[in-house]
């Protein structure tokens, strides 16, 4: 099996490929190449045992989706987008990266297997983002998307484009809406869903991290490795069971930030706690309101995908994944 | 108010313009000028009391939206769109001018308006295609855009991206999804839809029609009348109102093929339904059987959208508008 990535170089693309050398083996198949693809050169992982090609470029350009479908990848992974906070500052920018880009593979998909039967899977990163205020208790399968930001529209026209191209026999596209991720590694963003993360992540590594919302804040969360399986498994699933409807909610943990913080006194003690300050931001606040709470992700669970089991999971697993298993 | 209609050459865009040439007025103010734009010279509108502009061009090339909002029309009606059996057997030309014809118009707008403090109101015509089965009894507000077509597809992108750019500020718009025209004035087409129009038409007119379905298939029917009605109140509207959902299912008329008998019946009498010749269409049966049925128009009967009272006034509507009151 032949693999590609867009936005091979990101937080997700990176370990992805990672798997994908640890494992050797995609949908049971021996994997015989990888192609990663970003906008600034990737990093290949260690110890992969099929040949790696690392590419940039500029995905709406010219030219650059043939870079990424060059060696007639069976499956391919499109995570490449720009960020929520990047699409809303810079309209013109999200919607050539993340609309017209998605646009762009399609049609370079659709142009290169034009003369094979069998069409390449396409795993799209799609997001919970495409979904806005006003929200039932439970966002279901038949929920309208309404997104409330740019990047939710760019995602939420992507899945269309990737249902219509399926539909057609373009492509074999399944989109999946990923969870936030959490706990997310790395150093500390400016995003507004940032803190999610930075109050289990800084606390652990022995920093100070704020708090900026109430405790009662409700989010939807999968960690980093529960988002690989997503995307793993999104790649092996059977067309015919998924039918028409091809973009689903993934499985991800409804938990407040204060059940984020109790799981983290469970997991590491009450001095990691001790190091939240929290402040109140208005701001980000308000932000969050507008945000998703939770799913009721019937589809994807029939179709196995599995998520987190609790929180203190994603604590543990932050901790086996990010510091090699010390608490600072 | 200036006023510009992209598709003013079509079956609906002609209707508009003739109610205009009636009317002299839109949200209360008096026309100043119209512009009609269209693929082909479209045709002014008899006795209007305002400077006619007729254009025509290919909407998604270069400079073309610039000869639609030449005159800073106040309200642009978008009514241009491969119609949905074109968009599915050339898939590029429907998207080429349904999708970039319509990002071309938003962003034509929000280019030449940027320096503008009052945006312009872009009432969008959408469609009922941007659902696909299976749906619920009735289809509410917040049931998922999920179309199985190209058209449907590219229609339910035109809605996010217009629900995006206005949220942005870039334009006051308004996307409303018409339910089917009918009756559908003109000679018999081979729209899979078609036999709904042609089924009390050509009767009425004196001619056979053939009735391909069961006569308990149920559809969602407007009039020309209501859906030119729709139009109208779509520009007018207040934004407040509306919210960040600016894309509204229109109230229609839920009625099985045999109440549209039943009430040609009433209308007409027995020797103009007599002229219905039954011949089932397995093809046809088939793409009408994934068609929506029903709504639950809510938001828009209480934002005052308001449909035909029964299939009785669709009839009269027809006998009035397009037969000078007279049945053959």
């Amino acid at each position: 099996m032949k693999i590609a990535i867009t936005g091979g170089g990101g937080m997700v693309g990176r370990k992805l490929a990672e798997r994908l050398a640890l494992d050797g083996v995609i949908c049971g198949r021996e994997i015989t190449g990888l192609t990663l693809y970003d906008v600034v050169e990737p990093t290949a992982p260690f110890g992969a045992k099929f040949p790696v090609k690392l590419r940039t470029g500029d995905l709406p350009a010219t030219g650059q989706t043939e870079l990424v479908l060059a060696d007639w990848p069976d499956v391919i992974f499109h995570l490449a987008a720009i960020v929520s906070g990047e699409a809303e500052l810079d309209f013109d920018k999200g919607y050539r990266i993340n609309l017209e880009g998605t646009h762009r593979l399609l049609e370079g998909i659709r142009h290169r297997y034009a003369g094979s039967a069998r069409k390449p899977r396409l795993v799209f990163a799609s997001s919970i983002a495409v979904f806005g205020a006003p929200f039932p208790e439970r966002i279901g399968d038949e929920f309208v998307s309404a997104p409330l930001t740019s990047y939710g529209t760019q995602k939420a026209i992507g899945e269309l484009l990737l249902n219509d191209y399926t539909r057609k026999g373009f492509v074999d596209g399944i989109g999946i809406r990923l969870p936030t991720i959490c706990i997310r590694p790395g150093k500390p963003n400016k995003a507004a869903s940032g803190f999610f993360s930075n109050i289990c992540r800084e606390p652990l590594a022995g920093h100070e991290a704020v708090l900026p919302v109430s405790e009662d804040v409700m989010h939807w969360h999968a960690s980093p490795r529960a988002g690989v399986g997503f995307l793993l498994r999104a790649a092996e699933i059977s067309s015919e069971e998924v039918g028409a409807r091809r973009c689903l909610s993934m499985p991800g943990l409804a938990v407040t930030v204060g059940e984020q913080i109790e799981a983290l006194r469970k997991v590491a003690g009450e001095a990691v706690v001790k190091r939240i300050r929290r402040e109140r931001d208005p701001f980000i606040e308000k932000i969050v309101a507008g945000w998703p709470r939770a799913f009721d992700a019937k589809r994807a669970a029939t179709l196995g995908f599995r998520g987190d089991a609790n929180f203190e999971a994603i604590v543990r697993i932050h901790i086996e994944d990010e510091l090699a298993g010390k608490i600072a």
